[in-house]
């Protein structure tokens, strides 16, 4: 018996564990456009169950009820491992999985959010991709790790199911982890990750986030005080597959009723993205720091986007990356709770809920933390496509807008944010963490359509009572 | 212990389970219409809690998350146990229900998705009644049941609350099945089922699924690559019972805010309407085979069904069957695993899970069956109402519209259509199972509002990974 | 083990229950304008997990899937206990609570629907506070307890997120209780309770149950027969903050897109609001008897609700009580289930579930409940604005509507509402009961734009199985 329910047989080779996760959150920020002055709610609130038969087989499906139906499905796979390696190359079984669980992409995008330092992931996770429905195998050791896998659509898209005579996008990832150093109280970690995305004409409009980098409705140390809780994103958030204005000429076509005429279907003006990033993480004692660095590189047709009036020019690279330092006052090191891939086989290479050394239900303080953290998200981009072309186009707006969107369109400026963040984590017995969070936005270089939010310099406070189990 | 997560006390007086299913699906179609090409997605992730308590007290609740709110709510009922029959009619107690779940009516349709032998079930089950909230009482024994009651509206229904002054419909259904052999491996089952239902006025329009059969949100021998999922419907998709109609006109009438008039309601075009079906099933070793008829008959106000320019005559019926048979190549046997009403006293006369022989997790190569299926929906009837008083009502329309629309007024052509399907599952331990099911339209004979799809023999091809526990 | 699923530590420190609820209704109402004739459905689907661990940490989450979404969130707090009192003060430890729950005011409304005697909370529950997100401390001792905290939105509020600019409105309430006499079989508790809500600016409109007393989405003595489900309400559901049209010319002034001016914001018609109650109940063996009087007064800015064209006066005051009595004809008490501080530290000075003397499943016949209760809601007021100041503004409606207005604007006329109930309850076993409730409007003042109403004493019938574990 532990913390919540689980159950297992003697011979552990059936397991049952049934757990949640609430994140109840207050704050407020500094006025900034879409910012509100103060709030409170629930972040997430879930709960998960998961098992193992037969020693081999695993499942895992886990619902989060601050999202209504389908899209609350976070995390819901199949496991198997199988021993099929020779022992010179790993002497751990392959992990092989299907379902929805997150792409094999990013250390800080791939933890879980308990056990993450701060509130929020930091920036530039915004260009990492988030769970999908795929399938994937993992091979490795105790000291190195390889995930990789094929995805599709996820149940948290805006739309799940493709036009009529249209395919689904599809990607393929790849992580790869090293850690030499793995000893109680020193850590070092080193890890690479890739991904392809091929957008299949119009229905990749339905992975909103990925294509409208910054505009998505994940939050990135934003909060629950804002409605899209993003500073900066693509101006006006265009999609920069075309995916919605396609959608609408297709329609125009096929008008008139009873009748079947073959889709005139244009095609995206993506032709494909790929990511990749780099990531490492250190430890000694009870000081730990983590950082990465993530790029996007979007290959378009600019022909076609200049037809659709969707400015951006054809090869467009965005990028951020964090930098992170934690100490623990009370003595406690993240060394000892890495998850390698004989421990953590689904998300090798990531962090697990700290050891408590001197819990409050032991007369003790529990584990005190401070950490500072500093992102940077980048979404500026020179453009490719000559400014007289897009001119003319855009004229028929009011003279303003035109003038903006044009500066926009010759160069994609989605804008620039350096966040500074301080926190501060209490965990005062296992399964329970309280949190607070305090982040300035350093640098604001707005995005083109917003040009009143340069200069500003936001500042937000949250904090967060937070229970597992 | 068991897979999953099952407690009881060591007098068996109570017991309580936490179960749950997940279904994968993956899978491609041939053009056709609606049909889209490939995708990906859910189609089930279900958690059930279910209880027995003072050895005579049920309780079952089991929500499925890719639906939202209450909409998401299946199986929800209470059942209670008393011997109240004399020894020479049964020696099993009679079983009381109260709540929500499937109506008595047909094998396929009252079989758990995790036990039947398809991806999806058989054409005919779209004249089945779903899931009712309602009450009911079985009796029966090793070799016979009877299980009947009446049943209303449900969660799933698209409008749970009727309007102001009426009243919600209501359905009175019965199943009997009789097993004379039944051995470990010979089975013989026979089944016939009966439903009544009674709209009330304007009210039964909300039992959509039913009133305008092949246009429902229930997906059979259809899948997740669709919009509706449905190849065959009544043309346009009408109301049989002319509810939306007339729940427009209402409005208008009433229309003087702040002063109470009568209602001036219509009365529904749909008298009543009933469906009949009859089953069988047997086995022979790892041989089995399946099959069910189902028609359905709607008594309508031919007088009414004009005035609302509601075509399709004033007495309708609707049929379809399908033949199925399997074969387990590796010795399993369907014979082994039938709920008798003994076993099984809420469902009886259902299939239960595979025993497989040799799992994977003892060395096997788990249970292998290979299946095919031949299924038929016929919605086209001849009409009652003379042409010469549709055609000028609808003239106002373009004269394309107007002659095909008359052409479905006189007779409901709503389209006939013959599948088969080949099946293969794979399964390697209990609660595990893979499957792949190709199926090929043999016969589309269109709807007469989409004459286009004539000739059309689309195909699809569907994986899906379930897992239950 | 006990009904449903517990596990608990042999030390006790640890534990953990799934539990869950279904309350499936079914009735029929005589004519009355937005109630139906007849109808089945789900009152509650409900699960909530909770916990202890480490003998003083305590986790419960409730979910509804009758609701979608985040909406659906009930329960959902974190709580710790410590012993900081000193001994003359209480025995028991205080209890910090943090997260979602009912806000500490009125016994009926902070009872668990499973132990109120009736299907639906009385009439003047609309004007007690519902759950919350907020934070609470408890103390108290077997004769009393106090409880108080501050809250903000909760997720069930229609609009969680406040518009930019601005601060979510806040709660602050207590609720006292003293109960000298506590026998197996004899009780006497006193309670009283004090909220104060502060709304800031237009955000409060989304609290809307609390600003449109009446029209909120709570059902008191109401049902699933009814869309809102109310029969007295303030005419037209005005929302007492003005808070809708203050909104809307937010948007108006700042229309010009793409520019920052600072947001023109009106202050809401509601300065502050707060509420008040009594209550009291006795139990002498089978019998027992249960009242309360809550009060809600409005204190607004006049002339601010003039301008916007929202009467009501300035100063508004609503009431309403109930009277009911119980009798167990087989002779349980609800003294022996009273939960006091030691007992109950979450809720205390409310009912638990009733000890059943003689079960179904021990041969007897459970236990049978009758039971009474009058009700009154009161939502009349008298205007305080001269009847010549708000004429104008409305004469430009139809003169019926401007003179039914101005009525309504010089006095608040929400309608008085007195109602009888009568019910009867028979517990078979722990864990189920099925209820019948019998209602009578006697007294039906209608609200002002609604005079049609006056006259009516409309009657419901409603059954209910009621299952929880």
């Amino acid at each position: 018996f532990r913390n919540g329910l689980f159950v297992e047989t003697e011979d552990k080779a059936f397991s049952f564990k049934l757990g949640g996760r609430m994140q109840i959150d207050g704050g407020f920020a500094s006025s900034a456009d879409t910012m509100s002055r103060s709030n409170v709610g629930f972040r997430r609130a879930q709960i998960w169950l998961e098992g193992k038969a037969y020693k081999d087989w695993y499942y895992r499906f886990q619902y989060d009820f601050t999202n209504a139906g389908v899209t609350g499905i976070r995390d819901a796979y199949i496991g198997y491992r199988a021993k099929l390696l020779p022992e010179e190359i790993s002497k751990q079984p392959v992990t092989f999985q299907i379902g929805n669980f997150f792409e094999p992409f990013s250390m800080e995008t791939t933890s879980s959010t308990s056990n993450i330092t701060f509130l929020e992931r930091a920036l530039p996770t915004v260009l990492a991709p988030s769970r999908h429905t795929g399938a994937a195998v993992t091979i490795g050791d105790k000291l190195w790790s390889v995930k990789t896998g094929i995805f599709s659509t996820s149940p948290q898209d805006t739309a799940v199911s493709p036009p009529a005579g249209e395919s689904q996008y599809w990607d393929a990832a790849v992580r790869a982890t090293y850690a030499p150093i793995q000893e109680e109280d020193k850590l070092l970690h080193l890890g690479s990750s890739f991904r392809y995305h091929r957008p299949n004409n119009t229905t990749a409009a339905t992975d909103g986030a990925f294509l409208r980098p910054g505009a998505g409705t994940e939050r990135e140390e934003a909060d629950i005080l804002g409605g899209s809780g993003t500073w900066t994103r693509v101006s006006t958030a265009q999609d920069l597959s075309c995916g919605a204005t396609a959608a609408s000429l297709n329609t125009s076509v096929t008008g008139l009723a009873g009748l079947y005429y073959p889709f005139a279907r244009r095609s995206s003006c993506l032709k494909y993205a790929y990511s990749y990033g780099f990531e490492a993480a250190a430890a000694y004692g009870p000081f730990s720091v983590q950082g990465e660095y993530i790029a996007t590189r979007y290959e378009r047709d600019a022909t076609s986007a200049f037809l659709y009036s969707n400015g951006g020019g054809s090869s467009l690279q965005f990028s951020g990356y964090y930098v992170q330092g934690s100490w623990f006052l009370t003595g406690e090191s993240r060394a000892a709770v890495y998850g390698s891939y004989d421990k953590n086989f689904f998300t090798p290479g990531t962090f697990g809920p700290i050891q408590i050394k001197d819990p409050v239900n032991k007369g003790g303080w529990g584990a005190w933390e401070l950490a500072a953290r500093y992102s940077e998200l980048n979404l500026n981009n020179g453009g490719l496509i000559p400014g007289s072309l897009v001119y003319p186009s855009l004229l028929t707006g009011t003279p303003a807008t035109a003038l903006q969107k044009a500066l926009s369109s010759t160069a994609t400026l989605g804008g620039r944010q350096d966040n500074l963040t301080i926190g501060l984590n209490w965990y005062p017995v296992n399964g329970f963490r309280l949190q607070a969070n305090w982040t300035k936005a350093l640098t604001l270089v707005a995005p083109s359509d917003r040009p009143y939010l340069n200069g500003e310099h936001p500042s937000l406070f949250l904090a967060r009572a937070n229970v597992f189990w």
